[in-house]
């Protein structure tokens, strides 16, 4: 899935996986899942559904972390995103498009959910002290959309050093090209993108021991 | 140049420019413009050339700031990216791949060079507060590569509120296709992508006196 | 107010007003300023009065920004700061300990509650966001505590770019000593520390004009 | 150490220590440590050299990171700081300012030093990114000074997830109130203020396995 030239250019190699994951859900809320409810949606349903099976494996193993774009109703937390994406207005918190998709398996016992005003999960949330402080090792990414609020949560992931790994069955776009080629680019550069199951084989697999606590 | 898919979803707007830009380029440094330095250099001959025309056009308008990657010899400060890209190990601080690219119009007496580890300029450096104290409020940006640096760099400057404008011709990526599907995702959702002349004409016509402190 | 060490060591300034405010009203919720609500509580009734009079002068001048410490009702959003402070486990979001304290002059159409988990307002929120795209040059702080989250975020505030300015008499803290010292920290290094009458005729004085939009 | 009011409010608990230490030792360049190079120089002579014991400790145990503030020889990154502070002038990058106190037991082939232009240590720094990727779970600081940078890096290790650990002999102030009333604060809110001989203890004792990978 990586890119040729991008090989050539030496990103040429492939992330460990690490011990403590968290597993991060991006934006899976009405507001992006439902048809009708907001214009930023599209059909999520095999990866809302791929999502679940990623959560139930991660039970007892690491934190399971849900973000939600919300604004305030006089969108003055917005900032110059309005501009470019009149859609962003219909994200008011409290509203039915800001609410998680009902078919997710949150627990709210355990898991979290942030509330994030831009594109990444990372920015303006404290998602990387979260990370830190339970000694997280690695991210697993699920959520939409993937040339969005996923790409820009993955590269932040690398940055903030938590090595990403994108469930590709996971993650959702109402662009079908777009989502294609974000896929390359993670896949190339910052990310290791592999399918649910792969990431289920390693949850419950040989790293088992290590990653329970 | 947006995608349709996200027209559709609401990405419909354009960014209006501010009084008081700023030019960002993005690592046109030796190892990335010129072949041979770095397995990372691709061609960016027109790139650094367009550049030269916005850099002589924001003089006495704003800050002009170039960014470097760059790493201690010990790589100690190269995260987890080495394990994804081999390459990023010919970018110690110091040698000649971090020199900026010299055909570029770099005015020490005015200029900044920000050294950065990762790949948006805004992380783990001061940009954000040298734009806010220096009252920016758009960014100009130019650069390599679209589809990693520049593109991180302008998901962060919508993120913190400095509206960005990307010149088209202005950068550059060693993937043709990578390079086409980052434009369609910057235009379609964070930023305006536009050409320097267009550029060109916004900073010398009608905000010519806004522009000017 | 200054420190005579820290003047002789170059600390020797003054910051500049800016000509487009916001006004930051630091965890001003019922846990800190209602006692019996939480431990953390301490008298803030005339600061919160005097607040009330910035805010007043800030209508139809710049953002009024109110900031929440909060947490999940499961507490996976503390991080290690909760191995410090037992009392933090108060501030359950959508507790009573969270809600503004109902004394300030809180407007839903135009002002913004932002909720943090930390001691800064700056981390884990969109406030650099906000205060960049909003244009503005200068940050009057009120709230509480001093030493705490008031102190965290006028650091950030000079880190960011934003020149900070503290109303002495709408800040409010549990220790009379740690008030003083921090006081005079941010006075010698990173804040201008004046009276809120002061304030008030900057923003009603010569500045009016340009601080009009 | 800690303020009564404090613990009266809530502020009871100790931070424990991890497993994975790092070594943050702030600011001790030539123009904080020795007198003449700059008027922010004060005597650091005795913590110069307990901070040495601190680093031999580390050898082989985790990160060793130095930071130096310096700033572009036009200011041009030095932000609205040099309004309250005319003495940071001094710290142009390559200057004798600049340079780590030569006493330090710094190892180019180990260790890292960070450049930064504001007080925090993690400010516009990948500081946060090495420490996750190193998946440190401990802060231990050292540096200068008290009141300014150490603080500021002390707050924002705990929002970022990693227990800081503050040696007191360790850190330096041109002020002794300050200096005092700093360490009672992080004592009180934000990290355990403790000896470098507890910290060596803590380093060679029963936490040796843990702590050798």
């Amino acid at each position: 899935m990586k890119d040729e030239a991008n090989i050539r250019g030496g990103f040429d190699g492939t992330l460990r996986p690490g011990d403590r994951p968290a597993l991060l859900i991006v934006d899976f809320q009405r507001g992006f899942t439902e048809i009708g409810v907001s214009p930023l949606a599209s059909d999520c349903d095999t990866q809302v559904a791929a999502t679940n099976t990623l959560i139930a494996a991660m039970r007892g193993r690491g934190p399971v972390i849900f973000t939600v774009v919300s604004y305030a109703a006089n969108l003055g937390d917005l900032g110059c995103w309005g501009q470019k994406c009149s859609a962003l207005s219909t994200l008011v918190r409290g509203s039915k498009a800001c609410e998680l998709d009902p078919r997710l398996d949150y627990q709210p016992a355990t898991d979290l959910i942030l509330h994030k005003t831009q594109a990444s999960a990372f920015f303006g949330t404290a998602l990387a002290g979260i990370l830190a402080s339970n000694r997280c090792d690695m991210l697993i990414v699920a959520g939409a959309t993937t040339s969005g609020c996923v790409r820009a949560s993955v590269v932040d992931a690398m940055q903030y050093g938590f090595p990403p790994f994108v469930a590709s069955d996971c993650v959702a776009d109402r662009s079908a090209p777009q989502h294609a080629s974000n896929l390359i680019d993670m896949s190339s550069k910052y990310a290791e993108v592999v399918s649910s199951a792969s990431l289920l084989a390693m949850l419950s697999g040989s790293h088992q021991s290590a990653l329970s606590t």
